[in-house]
């Protein structure tokens, strides 16, 4: 019946072209996936959270199932604003709203500061899936460089100068991961938050704080969330995706109770998954937390520094990295002739993927970065891992720098 | 610090300025919640999704827990697309995608065909937070009135000849629920749907079929679904929540390939909480659904009639409706005059919620209609709160046609 080509209706044109990378096809079972943004699935509290499940429907299954208001299991509510208190974070109960994880909390902010052609500013490298939100909401992304010390704010300044004398746009928010920025990282040091805070202030624009990595300190420095700097212009963003697991779905949001009004509209009424809320309200009742997350924290240390190793004796001084003082990521940084999407599929056949650089740039860029990650991998795969890596890239140096012009990698 | 008032900032003009309804304030324990489109909550299979519960965690949980590609679990794919056959429609498993609920799903059917200012067509009365989710989109919405036989498609026929002939905008989509409406409780009739469907297909638009209440089958009679009347051009949605539990969040989208990779692009990467599924996907194993569903669908016929008989002895000829052939509702029609609006405070505080008419229009309309729920409450309750509301429908009626100027119930 259906004569009318496919082709001929017109979708919006808010729908990226490209998708975000995120999940990989591969499923060899010895593959080493440094790829992966993945917590340590050992370190997942399924005793715990297995008896949780249990108790959480038993005991409260006629509520869980059912829809609720639009705030969610009280019990989460409280214990994301105590836990915030230890970060120097002070939320009233409004002020917090339970997302589908960290990315629809992302997802939510563009889409209540957002409307078509508006700008955000971000760093270069961003988080992808916060790209691709961004041009989902049909924004124009501008990146800004990040070093040693995370965002570069003075640059930011003078763009913002710029702006202001030329009478061009503000944007409407900056992203930013100021701890343990994905993929670089690093982090922003307490005199450029405090700046950062103060340009949101002076130029009239919101920061969206995305926060997800901070519980796995590696050092014990501590650095003030923005949001504590500008609560009235900082929408916060945290996941239980890196302390707890991703496959819950469960993140929060915290901002002006005014902001979170905004994004309760946008729920439709619904609630965010009451089913798994009761049962994480269930678990982290029964979990000691902060022993839990130290523990998390010294496995992620000491597979960054295996990692970090790894990387110097095989890499040597062909690249070079920033050490993180907590997360997931190293952020290798290759010459500047090197094109790391060139060795993927070469790595990728020899058993290891990584996430070539420039997935994290809005704009083509970024080719002589490599993100690796530490945290789902063993100590061993990190290992092997690290040196299949450096076969591949060595052997894509060769081809390019003495091989036959015909190109292999294409 | 703050000095740059919160005013100051525009946020994205698409955040809908009215609350979605569908959440009640109200917690006195014997209040009568005919306003709750909730499933009975001594139908959710707890013993057997503690169970469930239990096992995909102490089984599954390092794979529950994690990322997953953005299919999740196969199991889930699996048993939605055999279900799907039962009712006629044949789909390969890259054509479903799990979301959060129908609700997600409508969201995404706006998001990936609505550019701002396109138009979308929906019935009169239509679903508040698809109405939202549509306001959302910055979608022009324009209403088509329901008779006994559903959506009135010659009506719709007629506006399309007419935009044709006038060059006008032609809908991107047509949102229908044509099986058991919500609110109206009308199922659109066979003949109608084949229009529709040819309509669709000659004008290039889209249906999205919102199919929630399909499985609440009180007479049997069955209807095809306009998805397997033109699988190219619908969208079918459906979920768990009025099967299982809304708790959950889980529910479907089946299009052709094309439009669930786009909807799968606007996933960001992640996917519908893994950690859910398993623990559905564990109980639908378990489960003997057909049993259970009919289970339910017999509680719903018995309290449907208990609550059809109730209007008749309480309101007598005051109210029309049409008896459902499944769902969850009974729509009543009130005289023109009467505006249920003003007797919703007074009934709640004689401890009965209902929905005014009002909530289910685009525009300004609907007001002497008014949604029953029958299936949160139980017999009791549905006899009790018929006859309060009676009590407060009569005392507005007698206020307004005898009472004192000053009005009661502003
Ligand atoms: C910086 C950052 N934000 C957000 C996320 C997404 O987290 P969630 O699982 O909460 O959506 C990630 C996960 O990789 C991340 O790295
Ligand atoms: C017609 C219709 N569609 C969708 C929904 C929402 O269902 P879900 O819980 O799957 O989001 C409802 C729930 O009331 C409904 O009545």
């Amino acid at each position: 019946m259906m004569t009318t080509p496919f082709e001929a209706f017109s979708f919006a044109k808010r729908i990226p072209s490209t998708p975000s990378i995120g999940s990989t096809t591969v499923t060899k079972p010895d593959h080493i996936h440094l790829s992966f943004g993945f917590a340590a699935p050992h370190l997942f509290p399924i005793e715990e959270l297995s008896q949780a499940a249990y108790e959480a429907v038993s005991l409260h299954g006629r509520t869980a199932l059912q829809y609720s208001g639009s705030g969610g299991p009280r019990k989460i509510l409280e214990w994301i604003q105590n836990r915030s208190l230890v970060h120097g974070i002070q939320a009233e109960l409004p002020q917090i709203l339970v997302t589908y994880g960290s990315t629809q909390g992302i997802d939510i902010a563009a889409r209540i500061l957002l409307d078509p052609g508006d700008h955000v500013w971000v760093e270069s490298p961003s988080f992808f899936s916060a790209l691709q939100a961004f041009r989902a909401a049909e924004a124009v992304i501008t990146s800004f460089p990040i070093d040693e010390d995370g965002l570069r704010v003075d640059l930011v300044e003078n763009a913002l100068l710029e702006a202001r004398r030329q009478n061009k746009p503000i944007p409407k928010f900056v992203y930013t991961m100021p701890t343990y920025h994905n993929p670089g990282g690093v982090t922003l040091t307490t005199e450029r938050r405090a700046r950062l805070a103060e340009l949101a202030e002076t130029y009239n624009f919101f920061i969206v704080e995305d926060d997800a990595y901070s519980e796995l300190n590696f050092t014990g420095n501590k650095y003030p969330p923005l949001y504590t700097l500008l609560p009235g212009r900082v929408i916060y963003l945290n996941t239980f995706s890196k302390i707890i697991g991703p496959g819950l779905r469960l993140g929060w949001m915290i901002a002006d109770r005014r902001v979170i009004d905004k994004a309760r509209l946008l729920n439709l009424g619904g609630s965010i998954g009451v089913f798994t809320q009761e049962i994480l309200a269930q678990l982290l009742d029964r979990l000691a937390f902060q022993e839990h997350v130290d523990q998390l924290s010294q496995h992620y240390h000491k597979q960054r520094d295996i990692m970090a190793e790894a990387i110097k004796s095989s890499f040597g001084d062909h690249v070079t990295f920033h050490l993180p003082e907590g997360g997931f990521y190293i952020w290798l940084r290759f010459g500047e002739a090197v094109n790391t999407s060139d060795f993927l599929r070469e790595a990728a056949e020899r058993g290891v993927s990584f996430v070539d650089g420039k997935s994290f740039f809005a704009k083509p860029e970024g080719y002589h970065y490599a993100r690796l990650c530490f945290s789902y991998v063993s100590e061993e795969q990190i290992l092997r891992g690290v040196n299949i890596l450096a076969d591949a890239y060595f052997a894509y140096e060769e081809q390019r720098l003495f091989g036959v012009t015909k190109q292999r990698h294409l």
